[in-house]
């Protein structure tokens, strides 16, 4: 895998510095009424994420001709409902995670309810942001109403939201591989595909819309797979993960042959597409 | 308050009934994957709730001289907003509450994780309604993003979430007035005035609107108030409700009041708002 790392780490460094001013600006203050709920939202929305998903959608859009700028509304409603489904799969109800990239997660730190809360009006923050002015002068309304679609439909229940119900209803089964891509393909899977598809529709790309959709499948999978295979490598449960029904290797195997797929996919963009391949690699040869 | 229940009664029966036929062709069946997250979804969501938001939201459209049915698909929708803020506010987390119109909450029926699931994605598919194909012949790309951005904010961390959060969060405190009328406007109020504005939006109301954001301004304050009171009467805590800061009797004034104003408000609109002045009569009169 052919990855200049000084580039990439550049250029992702960019994008998450726009995707986190432009966030910082949306969101109401911190002080604003009820403070308790802003301070929240706003806890779990800064806490460090590597915001993978708005940079793919960046990067989409330029891969087909668009200025990056256009995209970051939509880009930071990803980041938006990303961060909502973070809260609340760490719930004591859920997953009953007490940390998150090193720190106490949104429940620890303001309790229970206030988290659910938080979560909730983080979602709804997402549509309101891509309904509001923020994108008004740029795209059209009905661009506008389709990015609304694709998002809501990949986070809904036959999306995101049915994906992490599966994953907590499997309670003690023993998992099948179908099962276990179920899960994949829609709790991480369908918001990266989704993040790739509004960045291709907010650059005006069309023909390449089917190229990018299965790029962009490919490397939700991947992402996912990579997880599993970086938590085997570390004292987490691999029970519902790819190295649990397939093995390490073939779940190291498989991220790889996805990996290659997905570049074959957007070949024929040319070098517009580059920054998408980078990412692509950055994804698969992650260390953390 | 004149009002003929012959005639309201077969107004708000007919109306519900098409908001019922609607969600239920709209929401994916019960047996759709994952089969358990949408019998939750299915289960609260049509467990007897009276649809009075959906029915003042179709009201209003025809208030302005539009046809109930361009603003039926939106009215669904903030049915699914509403039906999700309940799930959430039983959680054991939030009220606690086992039990909601004579049936065990959602959580009591599916477990909280569900519950919170089912709630996220109830939510979630409130905006893709709006956004999806059900209304893409009947009103402008505009004036869809306008419906989104309406429910979105009255929704959001500065409407129903604001005051669902300044609810739960006085834990113990003695309530000045003005609290419980923050949270009453917020948690209750925000919802009902959007149903009212965004009816009159679809129905192509331009001059009416000042008026009619005022009427439920009041409407959705008065629908709070009576529940309070018709709490007090019961055998309900009345702390943090307005019998429990201005009294029982001055609350039912406040409610009048209210009404009456509502009713001024929209003495422009002539015969067209007839059926929002009973539907008032009704939030007011209504014993449960």
């Amino acid at each position: 895998m052919d990855i200049d790392q000084q580039v990439l780490s550049r250029y992702i460094t960019k994008r998450r510095t726009a995707v986190n001013r432009f966030l910082r600006a949306y969101l109401p203050a911190a002080s604003c009424n009820p403070s308790l709920l802003h301070k929240a939202m706003r806890y779990s929305l800064f806490a460090g994420g590597k915001r993978i998903r708005p940079i793919l959608c960046l990067a989409a859009c330029e891969a087909v001709g668009g200025k990056p700028e256009i995209a970051l509304p939509a880009a930071a409603a990803i980041e938006l409902v990303h961060t909502y489904s973070l809260i609340h799969d760490d719930l004591p109800a859920m997953d009953n995670d007490d940390y998150r990239r090193g720190k106490p997660t949104n429940h620890k730190m303001f309790g229970d309810a206030t988290a659910i809360l938080a979560g909730d009006a983080l979602l709804t923050a997402a549509f309101t942001l891509i309904a509001g002015q923020e994108m008004a002068n740029s795209v059209t309304h009905k661009t506008r109403l389709s990015v609304i679609s694709e998002l809501g439909t990949a986070a809904g229940s036959l999306g995101m939201v049915g994906g992490q119900l599966a994953d907590i209803a499997h309670n003690g089964q023993k998992p099948t591989f179908k099962q276990v891509q179920y899960i994949h393909t829609h709790k991480t899977g369908a918001l990266i595909r989704a993040s790739i598809r509004i960045g291709a529709l907010l650059g005006g790309g069309v023909t390449e819309m089917a190229a990018l959709t299965r790029y962009g499948e490919k490397i939700g999978l991947a992402f996912q797979i990579v997880d599993d295979v970086l938590d085997a490598k570390g004292t987490h449960n691999t029970d519902w993960t790819y190295p649990g029904v397939i093995g390490l290797r073939a779940s190291e195997a498989e991220a790889g042959r996805l990996y290659q797929e997905a570049l074959h996919d957007i070949k024929p963009l040319g070098p517009a597409a580059e920054p998408l391949r980078q990412l692509a690699a950055f994804v698969v040869e992650r260390k953390k």
